[in-house]
């Protein structure tokens, strides 16, 4: 039984993965830390977590009072910035550690400073930790001590973006990412922005001149690019809780490949990436509450631009789902292990 | 293995109860019947079942040529008088059956008849069936060769009334039971007062001179009182997926009864029926996609009314779930296998 | 033209009033103030208001600075406290109020202090003001110098109420009311509550112990009842922006009362209180964006309990339109002026 | 006074134009059809409009004794095909004509048959007739007897492209149209996918093959441009009532030209398009309700691509706001008028 601590666990990732854990046969969430609500019952704090036995009962701990070395892996569900500042410690213990903000993610220091205001906590670290997304790092996630969970945009956009990118066949100095998320992927916080009166029966773009999942997709797909990649990302706000679809365009270079074929094959040994028969149009509530990420693939008019849509749940594939995954794999566990339960709909 | 027929399998009811036995360890769903979409995979019509196995790669079968009488127990998921017009030849055939829709819901033929608008076909089997709520009827419902599943109302409103209707405390006469629904409840039918554009951003009342639950909340309450029971109750759409809350009032004769005690003792043994702490407010959210009912006990300003609310999810505890529960009695499983997924939140 | 200055208008109520003015041929907003947005113009920080020319290019000015005194009507869409604190200046300037905070609703000081945690500034000038619900005290309203708007619940309460109280044919003693809001109710706030990702696809009740607007409905009640009214209130959220839907119970003394014509006769010269036709389900869209309120009468099963179904925008006849309405009758124009705006649907 | 004629008068089209025209000066309805309502009373079918005087009174009548021909303008709001059979008969009685649907859309009569599955009926009348988006063919539209009003996505689309394609600045092969539109779009149509439990809380695009609107934005753009223009077109639903967001992308052939200053003065002197600031992102609620488009310019990473964001409702510019626009200028009415209400926020 893999024994977990989770830092900062009163935000909608932090229940998303008490939610996922509760359902997985090998592991055990041991200590939960929180600043604020230290104490309160996680059954009390979250009442759809009531009656699941020892995880309802177990009580936030204060951060301070909390021996995550005690663990056999950490999940950090807090904002940027905390877990680089515990990972020395923790993995000097042999603490494997998942961080679900972005101190891990961008391997350039320099890069995470100028988009997250703060310089790196320990570069060393850094260069050796693996980025999470399994379907392209694979194998440096089973070998790391350190992953660094990927942004909710970043897991749809490269995975919709890689066989094409993969296979040389599109210009990757001019690709499109229109991508469109629920609000849950802001977090759970008191933002005037955030409230239901000014979210729901809405839709707008935010962010246009730039968003920090934008370094995070071009060092990803760079890696699989023969060429440079630019990306022009458009992130939008739908109102909907979870869920997020990417619409994504790349000029062909060459016209005569068979995409579908091209999307069925790269991903023909992957649990969680589904590519959906010709012609499909995904929903994002197909994936709700799952960790499965679907695909199809246009080209519109037999024109040279291919239009590629992915769906996933940002809470899950974008978030909660995607480290437990990441954990199996660190683990040595079948990569599906409790990740099965079917998306729900309606 | 149980092995489960599934008879209509195409609206909500149906995909709900696809995605409860997917996870269900001892129970497999062999047909599943569905006129308009014979020959249609499961994960074709579902594509949220996509990727489940056997399940997805099912495809409906056309009712004429499906040999339910191979199943252990069929799910009757169909509109009012389907059930009973086969319910002779599959218990004939003993085969298990469990009915989603009204047949065999109200003990009187006569007022089956003037609500649903049809004669009963079997009176005989209505007389030997079982109501399937198992937090009043869990012996009855173990023995029975057909349950009638409640409707999603019945069973918020009566858990609710219960523990105050058996204790005699509360004047029956005068009920009053204001109930809100999500839009689900009302099934997947192309009606316009169900659009998007009808049911968002819109809040009503319907049916509030007569729905056919209310002889069914009737029924339930006048078997643990002892004086007649008069109900109002009135329905009202919520622009929400899934849920139901059941705000009801009841005028207490003992004012000295102390109610959350009473409701914490009743239910003490279930395991799909919260009593939250006093004081408490249940969000529908915090059962969704669970079996979970959940209630709260108020007595405002100390006066002689008391307040319950109680929570559900319709398509679950008020549909799919109950009927898994009930199979699981009448086959002598532990009532909660492949029930113990918690909800999902946000 | 009347020349109107607004305190506090970066709320929902404030920038309601301002949709509202905008389209009124004989008042004209003069200025406006925010303690956090002064020097921000009105089409800056609301978007909606771009294009309407001398109120979009209003500032919001510092309070400090701002000199309500050359308004001939001030409104405050401030929190509770501040009306009642510049009362006696404006009054005795000979400016008019309108308070849509709760300085001004409630007659007895001591239970304002009770329910809002702080002692009353000026009992004298609580003691002359007029409670603005036209629909019941439009002689007090016309002649008042101050009005103290109706919160949103107990106008619709309270009309859904009025002509069974009036009668005296319900035993006023165990009145009920199931209330509906949207989101909108709870002001533009930034808490955990109202986010959407916390408020939408769900349904729950709150402050069903104890809510502000009781007192003022049971005060309001009192004065049109021969016996001491009691009102059990329960309030409850629902994912919606604007609206509120009462559902109201009552006793029936005498059921030989044909409460249909009841209700039509007593709103019969009302403009904005529309008595819909028997058996109606009047849903709150159908008041988006107006000052109408609609009421149905039912009374089901022909039984004694009459269920009395009301609808209003809480933002509109809830608060800003009902300003407005208030307004016009201190000033002498037709009620309806600038508020005959038909409602938006879909 | 304008007497109107309104054809079909039952959909989201028809009680938008009602509610619009009802607020019109100088405009009133004369005769509503309905083929399924005749005889039902306008108040009576859409509560919202009760109380309006003798617009709620008017009854939609059956369109075979309807007397069309006494009216100055008959407005179609019906499918496509309805407009063009009677066309020929009204404007030969002097009566203007004014085509929500697409009959009068397409200038090409065998693009329209490729579209629309029907031959055109009168090829002669769709050329003298005008496409109705005043900020691109006011003129023609001011002499016109017949106007073909534009499709919902076709306008937000067209006006964002338009100054760039005007402007000869963007290579006009490979724009791409990512629009995203709010549910009424689809109309008010009983089909299984506009289901409330179908749209909400889900994002998806759709018809990414091909959609009616495209030869319509590929015509209109064609008119404006040197070379010839090729679009690829996603639309996409949105769980909202109303509103379109188009997120428009165009490969700028010269950098160095001003974007936001090519915008502002192209639409300076226009009353409903209104260009924001730079940096802006419009958000769908601004417009609600009210016939203004709102645009808003970037050009992320001082890049080569050109990213534009255009809202409007689309009930309102994109459908029955733009018909009266298009109806005030064929009467030679000043363009806004009964067109100046403000949008509703929240």
């Amino acid at each position: 039984m893999i024994e977990i601590g989770i830092v900062g666990g009163t935000g909608y990732t932090g229940v998303e993965l008490l939610r996922l854990l509760a359902q997985h046969p090998q592991a055990s969430v041991r200590l939960i830390t929180s600043r604020t609500e230290a104490g309160v019952r996680v059954g009390e704090m979250f009442p759809s977590l009531r009656g699941l036995g020892r995880l309802s009962d177990l009580s936030f701990s204060d951060p301070a009072a909390s021996d995550l070395k005690a663990c056999h892996v950490v999940f950090f569900a807090t904002p940027h910035g905390v877990a680089m500042s515990q990972a020395r410690e923790l993995v000097g213990a042999g603490v494997k550690i998942i961080d679900l903000a972005a101190d891990f993610r961008l391997k350039d220091p320099a890069l995470f400073e100028r988009w997250y205001k703060m310089p790196h906590a320990c570069p060393d670290l850094l260069a050796e930790s693996a980025y999470g997304l399994p379907e392209m790092h694979r194998a440096a996630i089973a070998k790391a001590r350190i992953v660094g969970n990927p942004g909710c945009y970043p897991t749809a956009i490269q995975l919709g973006f890689l066989p094409l990118v993969e296979a040389g066949i599109v210009d990757p100095a001019h690709l499109i990412a229109d991508a469109k998320s629920g609000v849950s992927g802001a977090g759970r916080k008191a933002e005037l922005g955030l409230l239901f009166c000014e979210a729901s029966d809405n839709f707008k773009a935010y962010n246009v001149g730039g968003h920090r999942h934008h370094p995070e997709v071009v060092q990803g797909l760079n890696g699989f690019s023969k060429d440079p990649v630019t990306v022009v990302f458009t992130p939008h706000l739908v109102p909907m809780i979870r869920g997020i679809h990417a619409t994504l365009y790349a000029r062909l270079t060459d016209p005569t490949v068979d995409l579908q074929a091209l999307f069925e094959k790269r991903y023909a040994a992957e649990p969680f990436v589904d590519v959906m028969p010709a012609g499909s149009h995904p929903e994002t509530r197909s994936v709700r509450a799952s960790n499965v990420c679907r695909i199809a693939v246009h080209r519109p008019q037999q024109g040279d631009i291919a239009v590629i849509l992915a769906v996933e749940d940002n809470l899950v594939k974008g978030a909660a789902g995607q480290a437990i995954q990441n954990m199996n794999l660190m683990f040595g566990l079948p990569e599906t292990t409790g990740l099965t339960g079917p998306p729900v709909l309606p």
